[in-house]
């Protein structure tokens, strides 16, 4: 037996979600039914994180044991030939017996790119968030900014999270914009079910007039999902990177490098 | 009457083409199914450039005649209510009554984006080209000089194109890279069947350190489709806008401005 990670594309529209369920169509199942097949027997996949229908990924760590050696370019190869296109392996690599996806990472990195414009696009329709409101990225801005930091996110939880804590650190949520397109870049050590989606309802409110920017705090302090405005569509969320210690050497790219080679997306950093 | 130009923006992948056919799934049959009930009769329309199946449009230009006035904000909103979001009309202008989509456009211009990476990625899977080979620009532009203007273009013209003659004015040919992407924008008086797809094969196998740059002249010289690489995907191709007579007014948006609009892509222009 050998541990190996794979760092895994996908795009989430026509899966439903990550997590193996009975009708199959998710990701896991797909995943693994390709690997039953290349390694001609059942092997069981752990993931960094799960992402619902609908959610995209850019590098969706996952690891599994091995009953056989192959090298690096054949699980590239050989299970991509066995996925259909809207799920690729980008890279394979041998990991120490004690590394594990879930629980050795250290944080989670999300994007969730959003397209204003007054009139919605076909081209990157299921890709990314729209709204039909100007939005002001200074307000923006300024709501995100007490979000920062060690909370309580039950404002943000659904009612179907299943965590023992609705407790979370947020480590970045930068906003930068670039023509019609807005990036918001999360880091969290880890993320509450639909918590980057509700955010969003909430920051694309202030952005787009609603609420005050002050308003971000308050519904934060009150703790309750029912003052907070709807879940935002997945279409735009990517899970972009999971981290993990430097000494397990995975080959992933840093946050913006992958939504450059994926996306082709550029923003001006965070001022 | 009253004469109405529309721009329209299209995902191509589900389509076959936009042409109409006996089977309908084509932008052209869905667009008059719409039009026909919004107004309660069957309309006919012309449109600029008549795409491929798979090929992708930021904004085709359709005209029709209308039998009854409607406001242009009616004319996006009630069309777009009721057509799949992978077809999405942009603008709506009234026209005089001599414009015509076809004949009254001066040129046409199209995008190819090109990703190139070593693996697949299922971001962008039908909304670019993709090569696992490194790309050499320099090398493709230097391909690239010798097809600009005035030329017979039989060596990348589809068996089955109907045209009466194999000449085009080929008015700009840039290449552009950003990170993984190239952009090639092309823009001629009118394009053969393929002509782009087919011009794509030729830059690519150049790009890819196949034949040297000078083979571009020789392939163009001896005009004969059997010498040519392969038609390349259509999976990269946009309609990107056609150009009309200032007098006509159309609400157009500048090559650059729309591929950012809608793909988020921004290049520095050609060197």
């Amino acid at each position: 037996m050998s541990r190996i990670a794979l760092g895994l594309a996908y795009d989430g529209a026509p899966w439903k979600g990550w997590q193996t369920q009975p009708g199959g169509r998710t990701v896991q199942d797909t995943l693994e039914s390709a690997l039953a097949s290349f390694l001609a027997q059942p092997v069981a996949t752990l993931c960094a994180g799960r992402t619902d229908t609908g959610v995209h990924a850019l590098e969706q760590v996952v690891h599994l044991d091995a009953p056989v050696e192959r090298r690096v370019e054949s699980w590239i190869r050989g299970l991509n030939a066995l996925m259909p296109p809207s799920i690729r392996v980008q890279w394979a690599h041998p990991v120490a017996a004690d590394f594990h996806a879930r629980f050795s990472a250290t944080s989670r990195s999300y994007a969730y790119v959003l397209r204003s414009h007054r009139v919605a696009s076909p081209i990157l329709h299921g890709k990314t968030g729209w709204t039909h409101h100007p939005l002001d990225l200074a307000r923006m801005r300024a709501a995100a900014a007490c979000l920062l930091g060690e909370h309580d996110f039950s404002a943000f939880r659904s009612s179907e999270c299943q965590a023992a804590s609705p407790v979370r650190c947020l480590e970045r949520l930068d906003i930068a914009q670039s023509g019609d397109f807005f990036l918001f870049s999360f880091r969290a050590n880890a993320f509450l079910h639909h918590m980057v989606r509700n955010l969003m309802g909430a920051l694309v409110d202030v952005g787009k007039y609603g609420h005050p920017p002050e308003w971000m705090a308050d519904l934060l302090a009150q703790r309750d999902r029912r003052r907070a405005p709807a879940t935002f569509s997945p279409a735009g969320l990517y899970l972009v990177r999971a981290e993990y210690p430097a000494r397990f050497g995975l080959p992933s790219r840093p946050f913006e490098q992958a939504l450059d080679s994926h996306l082709g997306l550029r923003f001006v950093s965070n001022g």
